[in-house]
């Protein structure tokens, strides 16, 4: 097993089972064909071709676009086919920042392979015997990846919320960190990936943080989503990103990133430059 | 002007310009029409076509590609058509680290259009007053990027020379920073890029590093390619960056990137996610 094995898993998928979603000529999304047929079922929204999935014309801004894809998605969910229904919208954009095309429940977003975007923080303790990163085991209710490891705090990026007032939102939520010192968090970048999941195709944006925190502070989960906090050698997190399955697998790709950013991958080891190409997707369209 | 514009700086080029350079089966770069034509005057290093330039199939390991292309380039320069001429080897690989192809003369590497390798170093000083960062001018007289500033160090990566080992060379040179100084540089990522200038196609990956200097540090050029260098706050450094091309073009990304690493940029600006994505070029192909 290698690093590489864990930039593989955010390749994989397959762009012939899909066809495009798309609101006026702009494609935001992508949907996998069987899908796509069922969404004929909802002509108020969606015009189904064989080549695309397109909004209805007649829905000419947000706020009709957001209510007719929600009454199909309403109806979709009490049909049981939505079982992973969050009651929680993300914006559908391409870009964050632009202004959204619709908003969408937080549980369709990969079956409309539109982006997603999230906020992940390393949260590390600079320790006289070495560098340390907090992890945490997901419970293993969890509808998405139970029993895995995953960081001190991570969480969808919503409609209406700013990245950083959702980053401290999460961090009081997820760990009990106040927000005086969740506001420490530094912006360091973001990884990006496309791949085939459970779910849907996952398509999405992760802005990371990292916080360097006190060596007496005690992360507590508020949520019931994780079993236990630990913290850990990162030398030993990295071992375990690189030798297994163990961390969910978008939690591998920011703790690869941490590691290119702080030295512990250089570019004397071969793998170096796949690794750090690996790291983001690029969905945006170049001149 | 802004960071958006100094990325689309480097991501101008037009395909449609280049026919691929090959050897067997792998595409190693991109070759213009008018440098193609060329090329048939050298029969004994390369199958040209309409649709790609080929090393001569007979041409069976890296020592028989390199002379053979070498030959060819070194009438080239006598033609007076490789003014840049640098008398030092690239490697030609798709990606560092792997076997190389064939060795090929520096000045050769953009018309070509094969992967260049470079490191780059940002000289920091974390000052009470805030953070600092060594900027150089380059000298007057240089063949590429005369009078533009630059990075405490750059350069290119030769055939044959270990990244790091590169790095501290280069340290020495261009700025006496002694070596047990150089050690302490962190590796912290690549940018990449693809774009026309000048020379030629420039399919380029920068190795980045970042080195915090004592206050009392001082560079001093010894190779005389820098006309002087001064300690600028980060901020003017990036404001200059933002407002004006005065930074050599790749070199403002490689500062675009620390900022991005360093919070001074974050999720919350609306142009983001197309600056952190924009930072690399994604050559390698992925299943």
């Amino acid at each position: 097993m290698s690093f590489l094995d864990r930039i593989a898993t955010v390749r994989r998928w397959d762009p012939d089972a899909y066809r495009p979603f798309m609101v006026e000529d702009t494609t935001l999304g992508r949907v996998g064909h069987d899908f796509a047929t069922r969404l004929r079922d909802f002509p108020d929204a969606f015009v189904v071709s064989d080549r695309a999935v397109t909004l209805v014309p007649e829905l000419a801004d947000f706020e009709a676009r957001s209510a007719a894809v929600h009454e199909a998605m309403l109806a979709l969910r009490d049909a049981g086919e939505l079982p992973r229904w969050r009651d929680e919208f993300y914006p559908v954009v391409v870009r964050w920042g632009d202004e959204p095309w619709l908003k969408l429940e937080r549980a369709a977003v990969p079956l409309f392979g539109v982006r997603g975007f999230g906020v992940h923080l390393n949260g590390i303790v600079r320790a006289p015997d070495g560098l340390k990163m907090w992890v945490g085991k997901r419970a293993r209710n969890k509808a998405t990846a139970p029993g895995k490891l995953d960081h001190l705090v991570g969480g969808g990026q919503p409609y209406g919320l700013g990245v950083r007032d959702n980053l401290i939102k999460e961090c009081g939520e997820e760990a009990a960190i106040p927000p005086e010192l969740a506001g420490r968090a530094v912006a360091v970048g973001a990884v990006s990936y496309r791949c085939e999941r459970d779910e849907g195709l996952r398509d999405d944006v992760l802005f990371v943080y990292d916080l360097a925190l006190p060596a007496d502070f005690r992360p507590v989960n508020t949520d019931g989503e994780i079993e236990w906090f630990e913290l850990w050698s990162f030398a030993d997190v990295l071992a375990r990103v690189r030798d297994s399955e163990d961390f969910k697998f978008n939690v591998a790709l920011v703790i690869i990133d941490f590691a290119v950013r702080h030295g512990m991958l250089t570019p004397d080891d071969p793998d170096y430059q796949e690794i750090v190409e690996g790291l983001r997707f690029p969905e945006l369209e170049w001149a």
